[in-house]
């Protein structure tokens, strides 16, 4: 079918998605039931969406021309993910696009300057410099004095490009500023490498209108600098999530976002108890809130659509005591779609979620999400389906 | 895409499915996220699933050809709706296609098949005749004394081809022999109209290994013959709920069921309480179950689907105390999608599922699914919801 031929159907709105990954995917798949229709501009390379959606439009998020071609035959411009070229969205806004999240709002996607403004507004950040690669003998003092500040342990993150764990560094002392000095790309971020008590994610919608709802906040377990599991209800005191549902607001409301929002918090000691910092925010939908498509009353990708639509949003609360998502990530095993029938006679009650790309080692293809009563058992059942889907483990039977 | 595309990026199994309505469009909703590839036989005038299916074949369900050539290209043929040549059915079953449900259970879909293999296997059915319609005068004098038999009120069904209260006539003693003898259809099935209690519906999932799930028992709420409204939990006896179920289980199995079979049930005073009578049957996932998407561990769809690739059920336990589904009827006030927005401010809990159809006045063309704690409350969002949708009733903003 034709994109026009698609469109001419309807008389719904029409929503143009840059970038056709699972995160398009899955938004097409709330699309559908709410007569919403989907249109997306999917990179030849790009795979998760295209299988499942008619309306492709082939062509690269990167490449002006085609996301100005999108924009003008959608009501709404919305992305997959974030590396879109910032002078087009410019143009659009410019021209009365409804690009949501707004240009400004996906600039902090750059660490740099999301940890200048949040220390600005008051948010809790860590302690942070910015090095930005003008003077490197400079900066190089600099990370050496920062680390001695922080007991000679430091985190170096790129302020653009990074993702799953990549363009960050674990570095000391006596190698931060070498490394420093041999950087040539964005400029740097240091941060200390905190003791952590725990990380957890919240996930906040805003509309245009101002209308912001969150999500019961989320714990997010990380392996190896990439998200491999999340558990609701985050297991910390009622404190620490009010506050991490506070301070998900106030990331809405400074970066103007419109949409779903995800905030990653580190959570430490304080002086006076449990506190949460932020770590990263990601201006969409995100691999922490995928749960929340069996586990909450509102998925974030139903609310996303109704957040950029300026729609009333739906209710988040849980819809079981328990809900544990567990990624599927590709390895040596082959294409996991040979193994559904084997994780269902384990987990008949597993969600499975296949994103439809070639399994490569280290990619995420998929995600389980087990919904149950107790902690431990739901955890050890989702991790079970994602195994078995994974092909890795002992008990494939 | 052309249909050939799509498949080639898939290892996963293929689902062929006769028929593009808007139970094509819902499978296709449960198949994505299970990475399962559906490929839909739609006829040019199929509204529903094209909108959101990549891989449309364009072809007829009662072209023998058009069927023939969507069976040779998936993994197993499954069906939207059954007027389906069954000639057709015959040849690619004796060839080892896999059809599910067969064309054994689809023979079921006429009533008058449906009524002596049921009696005969000792399922609890209204007393019937059936007027085969070779003597004319032989059935009118039968058809008089069946009428005269059960106080002169009774039902005439056609055997084959109604659906949402068409092909029902409810006659008296002084019509029903000349109603007979100028009918020149199908056979017609002769029942008394009963005083009911109420109506129920159960659905049952069976695998071709023989697994056999049942889902808890629905209320069905009826408007002019034609599905208006479902509740879980219906508001019967655990007695008649088990009942509800076993007969629901027998039915999968004496029909062989593959597949989802929703069965509607009439609710009726008997000698020691209530007792329950086969009403109809659909050998394939119904609207009385639409509800499961939300309310239910599994839906149906996603069942079907794991059904006819014979995988391992899903667990059917509500999610919720009380679901209510209300279905979305076009009339005169244009399509539900410039809608949506009034009636998520007004019940922003609601599910919305529209199908992409051209409204049209009695025409099924949506529903909405609201899941809470409180019947009568529940019971009066959905409505509420569905009317707003709907372009009914005057508390539209």
């Amino acid at each position: 079918m034709t994109p026009d031929a698609a469109v001419a159907g309807t008389t719904g709105p029409v929503v143009g998605v840059v970038g056709g990954g699972q995160l398009a995917r899955m938004l097409a798949e709330a699309a559908t039931p709410m007569g919403v229709h989907l249109r997306v501009l999917a990179a030849p390379s790009d795979e998760g969406a295209a299988e499942v959606v008619p309306d492709v439009v082939v062509g690269r998020a990167d490449d002006p021309a085609a996301v100005r071609s999108l924009a003008a035959s959608v009501d709404v411009v919305t992305f997959d993910h974030e590396n879109v070229d910032h002078g087009v969205l410019e143009e659009l806004e410019a021209a009365g696009v409804a690009v949501r999240p707004s240009l400004r709002t996906l600039r902090f996607s750059d660490k740099a300057h999301q940890r200048r403004e949040f220390a600005a507004a008051g948010l809790p950040v860590p302690d942070f410099v910015v090095l930005d690669g003008t003077d490197p003998a400079a900066d190089a003092d600099a990370a050496g004095a920062f680390a001695e500040r922080h007991g000679g342990r430091v985190v170096v993150k790129a302020s653009r490009g990074g993702y799953d764990g990549r363009g960050v560094w674990m570095l000391d002392a006596a190698s931060v500023g070498g490394f420093v000095t041999g950087w040539s790309g964005a400029p740097l971020v240091l941060e200390p490498r905190l003791d952590l008590l725990g990380e957890v994610a919240v996930l906040a919608a805003r509309r245009p209108s101002g209308e912001v709802a969150t999500w019961p906040v989320l714990e997010t377990v990380q392996v190896d600098g990439m998200c491999d599991e999340v558990v609701l209800p985050a297991p910390v005191d009622a404190s620490v999530a009010d506050r991490a549902a506070e301070v998900g607001a106030q990331v809405a409301e400074v970066t103007g976002a419109v949409g779903v929002l995800a905030v990653e918090l580190f959570v430490v000691a304080g002086a006076t108890g449990p506190e949460v910092l932020v770590n990263e925010i990601a201006p969409r939908v995100h691999n922490s809130g995928h749960l929340t498509i069996e586990g909450c009353a509102t998925s974030q990708f139903e609310q996303h659509l109704r957040a950029v639509l300026d729609w009333p949003l739906g209710p988040t609360h849980p819809t079981a005591p328990v809900a544990v998502m567990v990624n599927v990530v590709g390895g040596d095993a082959g294409d996991p779609r040979d193994r559904q029938a084997a994780a269902l006679a384990n987990v008949p009650e597993a969600h499975l979620h296949l994103y439809g790309k070639t399994s490569r080692p280290g990619r995420k293809i998929g995600h389980v999400t087990v919904l149950g009563a107790e902690r431990g058992a739901v955890r050890a059942r989702a991790r079970e389906a994602a195994d078995l889907l994974a092909g890795v483990g002992g008990s494939t039977p």
